[in-house]
This record gives structure tokens, C-alpha cells and sequence, in this order.
């Protein structure tokens, strides 16, 4: 496994396999690997033959008041668990190699990134297009796998890929769980014990609202108003709960078949989010 | 020479030519082709052994009161001045095929995009970084050539492509000229006679700042006064005329060498722009 801080560096490498005519895997990560990133690792290890994880917190795709700062990191553990997956590179560039002095250019996918949670992160998914768009011309996968926790980016990156034109294959990995049904991320290490047992209130009204959907519940606005309500007595403040169609990201007027329920949850500073299609 | 309206049957040609291990060059232009292309087209033909030029007048990159649909076309024409220049294909898509339904993302070369003729073209340059970075996507040139005219234009497309870690390299071509002095462009045939005469003024009020550096005038606020009154005299209405750093594109306190005089002017409703490097 290489380890590899330089653009220049990793262009070279991959221009090498292609060469070689092998396919290029991605996994774009911001570190603190979990076992949600190794399965989307996994999945790109199947479909490729040279496998390239970066490992990048994102500077723009935070709020000025966001955690920018506090996010955790890891680098000798990721490197440690990345390596057991097999994986060929490791990218872990600096702020400055991917954003050098005089940056200028921004990309952004209209309207999906204003909606959901656009709406009280108004700049973070210009700055998760930015990097993105960035890391793919940097690394020219083949095929890019992303986590389906981050629904909306999964949209957004497939619409971005689309509309500019470029010969990515997006791979969606499952969303993997704690055993008690939280789904994984490196924000979960923010929250206290008392606020981690109460965060499993999170799955449970989305499976709760998947069930209540089998046994005949269309109304959006009682599911959510119920999930609202559901979160609120566990103490979760709630950011939004939404039922929207999967592909467009617009409300439905009619739960069915292809709606996202998704939500997002503070608990004490931290900011969970979650989602489920029914 | 080919014609191809198709990105999929664009994108097969390419990738055969590029196994094949050719240098593709590219000129992306609206169309109506005059010399000022020509010599774009020479200068990748020279540097490359596979030339694409794009005829496709871009929506996004006019205003809603621009000239859109008043821009001159002459496909048939277009081809005959490409095919004796020796060019392999020409990209010709509908605007349907380039911005489908649902189309949303856009790229936005920052501050860079807002000053000189973003001002009076808010929207402009990110019509125009977006088609370039959608076309290199497609066109996955080696060298892209475009005009010193479009000067401002220059400037950011370098800036995207650095910022993007594209692997394009940039050429820009020589401003080309009536023999008169007007620069070639395709909305000269917008104006009357009476105007195209007095449009000399715009390259004579360049000679003239070029001359008076050259006898020691370092004043830019002078400058552009002057080069503004001429312009005046001569019925031209001037929508700006700037002294600046010819790489940042920053106002300059005193005229020096490396400094850009840019100016757009209307005679009637035609815009013009040039500029000079003193």
C-alpha cells in the first residue's frame, strides 16, 4: 500500500495502471474510517483492480460555525484498517496541495443543493462537488463508490457526474450499523453515552415509518409529524424530517414505493442524519 | 472530416485516437468562423495530431437580453473553412444534447468572474466555465487553444483548469485584425457601415496608450480617461474601459510593462471588446 501526500505523485501512478488497462476503484473518505467506509472499500475492491482511498477533511464543504476543527482523525488507525482491505493507495493530500493559495473555482448542482440538508448547511454541498469533482480529476476512477447515509450527496454527485459529462460509474454502498441500529459515522464519537443510547431513536422511526407504510400509512405530513415527535421525546432536536422522492429529492404528496424518508437530528452539538426508502 | 452532433459517438472517436496515442487538440468556438478561428485551428493543428473544433453557440453564456438567437450561424460555411484547414471532426451538438432536461450544475471561476465584463454579464462567465469544462470532459483534449480577444476568458479558463487539475494545457492565439485594425469577431456583421468605420477607434485608442507608455504616461485613471474620450468622439459607448495586471486582472496604481488595457464598447446595440498588453 502506497501512501501518497502529492497530486502530481498520484497522477502518475494511476496514468501507470491505465496503462496497464487496469480499473480504478475510488473511495473518497474524510478519515476516521469506519466499518461503513471498509464496506464501501470492499465493494470497490470487487469491481476494480487498483483500489484508491482518499482521506481528506474538506475544508469548504463546512459551515463557518461548523467542525471543522473538532472532526475526528486517526491517520496511523485509517492507514492500519485500510491496509488489512487490500487497498493500493492511500491519498491524504494537505489543504494547501488541493486548495493553494489564490483558489477560485467552485461547482455546484442547482436546487438539489439548497433542499434538505442544503437548507442549514447552505455551502456544504458546493464544497462536497468542489472536492469531489477535483478528486475524480485527480484520480480518473473508473468506478467511485459512495456511503447511502449521505443520500442527498449520493443524488447530487450522480447528477454532478451526469450533467458535466464524466466517465465515473457512482456505486452506492448500504448503510452499515451499529448493532443497535445507529448508523455509522465518525460524528458518532461526538456524542456522550447518554446521547448515544438515545440516537437509536433515529433508526427506530425509520423503521417504524417503513412498517406503518406496509400496513397502509400514505400521508407524509403523519409520518413525519410522528417521527418529529417520536425523536423530540427521546431528546433529539429535530433539523428535518422529510418524505421525498428518491430520484428528484421533491416532496411526495403520497408516501409509496421510492420514497426517501430522511432526517437530520441534533443531539446536544452533534448533527446525525439518517434515511430510509420505503 | 468528420461531423458529429453525438457526445457518445465524440467520445468513441477520441478514445480510439488517444490508444492510438495521439495529441489531441481542441478550439472550442460558436461558430461563424473567420480568420481569428483560423489561426486558433493552426496553432492546435501544429501542436497536436488530432484537431476537434466545437461549433455550438452556448445558451447559459448570454444574458436574457443578449443576442442569443441573433448570433450569426453559418453551419455550411463553417465546414468549408474547417475542412481546408485540415480539421478531423467537428462537435456540433444541439443544445438539448448538451443541457438535457433537468440539467443543474455549474462551474464558477470566483471574483475573477464579476469584474470587467462580468459586470455588465453577471452570468457569463459561468455559461462559459461550464460549456469549456463540460467539452473537455468530452473532448479530453491535450491542448485547447482559444483567442487573446476573449481575453478575460483566458484568464479564467486557466484558472479552472489549474484549480480543477485539469490536464489540459492552454494555448492562447494572437488577437487577429481587419486590416484596418478592428479585431475579428463574428458580431462585427451586427454593425451598419457608419459604425464599422468609427469602430476603427477601439484598436487606434490601444495604439495610442501603447505609444504614450512608451513616452512615459503612467497614470492609468489618464489612460483610460483618454482612451474613453476618443472613444466617445467617435460615437461609441463605452461600458468599460480598465487598466489592469494582466494575470490577476487587479486595477495597477501606475501603467507598467505586463499591464492589460481591456475595453467593451457598443456602437448601436453591438458590443465589442479588445484589448493590448502594454
Amino acid at each position: 500500500m502506497r501512501f501518497v501526500k502529492k497530486i502530481s505523485t498520484l497522477k502518475k501512478i494511476i496514468s501507470h495502471r491505465k496503462k496497464k488497462g487496469d480499473i480504478i476503484g475510488f473511495v473518497p473518505t474524510m478519515g476516521y474510517i469506519h466499518e461503513g467506509h471498509l464496506s464501501l472499500v470492499r465493494t470497490a475492491r470487487k469491481q476494480s483492480q487498483f483500489v484508491v482511498v482518499s482521506i481528506f477533511v474538506n475544508p469548504p464543504q463546512f459551515g463557518p460555525k461548523e467542525d471543522f476543527r473538532a472532526y475526528p482523525r486517526d491517520l496511523k488507525r485509517d492507514m492500519q484498517l485500510l491496509k488489512k482491505e487490500g487497498v493500493d493507495v492511500i491519498f491524504n493530500p494537505t489543504n494547501k496541495e488541493i486548495y493553494p493559495e489564490g483558489y477560485k473555482t467552485y461547482v455546484e448542482v442547482f436546487d438539489l443543493s439548497k433542499i434538505l440538508c442544503g437548507v442549514s448547511r447552505p455551502t456544504h454541498f458546493q464544497g462536497v462537488t468542489t472536492i469531489v469533482l477535483k478528486l475524480f480529476n485527480i484520480v480518473q476512477p473508473d468506478i467511485a463508490v459512495f456511503g447511502k447515509k449521505d443520500y442527498q450527496q449520493t443524488v447530487i454527485i450522480r447528477q454532478m457526474v451526469k450533467d458535466l459529462n464524466l466517465d465515473v460509474k457512482i456505486v452506492i454502498g448500504k448503510i452499515v450499523r451499529e448493532k443497535d441500529g445507529l448508523a455509522m459515522s465518525s460524528r458518532n464519537t461526538y456524542l456522550s453515552n447518554d446521547e448515544r443510547r438515545r440516537a437509536v431513536v433515529l433508526y427506530r422511526s425509520l423503521q417504524w415509518v417503513k412498517n406503518a407504510y406496509k400496513k397502509g400509512l400514505r400521508n407524509p405530513k403523519k409520518a413525519t409529524q410522528r417521527i418529529n415527535n417520536m425523536i423530540s421525546k427521546r431528546g433529539g432536536r429535530v433539523n428535518y424530517v422529510e418524505a421525498v422522492d428518491k430520484d428528484t429529492l421533491k416532496p411526495v404528496r403520497n408516501l409509496k414505493k421510492g420514497t426517501l424518508i430522511g432526517l437530520a437530528v441534533y443531539f446536544g452539538k452533534t448533527r446525525l442524519i439518517d434515511n430510509i426508502i420505503i
